[in-house]
């Protein structure tokens, strides 16, 4: 009965080792998933900043343009007026 | 017959002053005129200055607007980068 | 005695239009004088205004090209957001 | 013998589970480290672009200024010359 009781023992553990190893695969397919989110939302946070970073040059740009604009405007008065 | 050539040239004499004094008049008011215009020509011009003068500082007052948002956006990104 | 009170007469009136030619040469010169002025503020009235037309269509292209980073920046959002 | 070789496959499944077990909870506080980096993620890149959204309004609002400023100036250009 000692073999039958530790059959018995042995049968659990497998089962229960199967459990846990397909809870494993499990867990580590829903971590590749999110390390490919997490990857992707970085590389898209990138390209977005980058974006923003052109749109920011650009800003610069016309502000600059309208600063001198706006310099040729004091000037031109300036001179009307003399 | 002395009398009678001073009278002539005294006539004459008296329609050419006429003539004179009518055109005095007509340049006279010519003059009136175009002091008015040259007077509301520098009116006008004195009130198109002035308000291209607030025109001007609305442009200056967009310009720093348009800058203070540009710092906040660079600002932004400087702390979602970090 | 007749003569000479003419003579008196044709002395005035001599006189008296030599001051009216001045006054008319005097007033003549002070038209050319009003005309050049009013001549010269109307050209540099046409040469500002023509700035201002100038410096007019450089603001419609800085607006626009305000126009085109803001929707840019617009556009940039919506499709980070999706 | 048969019970003393189920005794030796019982020990080697139960180190086995063991490994996997300790495996499980590695792999699950990674889990919740990633979940937890994402989450910050998404509330960073939601709070960025709920800023993002403020300044487009403000960039509206500064474009929409700057076009009132140039038809008042177009307009006074045409009051004036005409």
């Amino acid at each position: 009965e000692k073999a039958s009781q530790l059959q018995t023992q042995k049968d659990s553990l497998t089962q229960k080792l199967q459990e846990t190893e397909r809870r494993n695969v499990e867990l580590e397919s829903q971590l590749l998933d999110l390390e490919q989110r997490l990857e992707n939302s970085e590389l898209e946070s990138h390209s977005f900043r980058k974006s923003l970073r052109s749109l920011l040059q650009l800003l610069d740009g016309k502000i600059f343009e309208l600063s001198e604009l706006r310099d040729s405007l004091a000037k031109l008065m300036e001179e009307d007026s003399s």
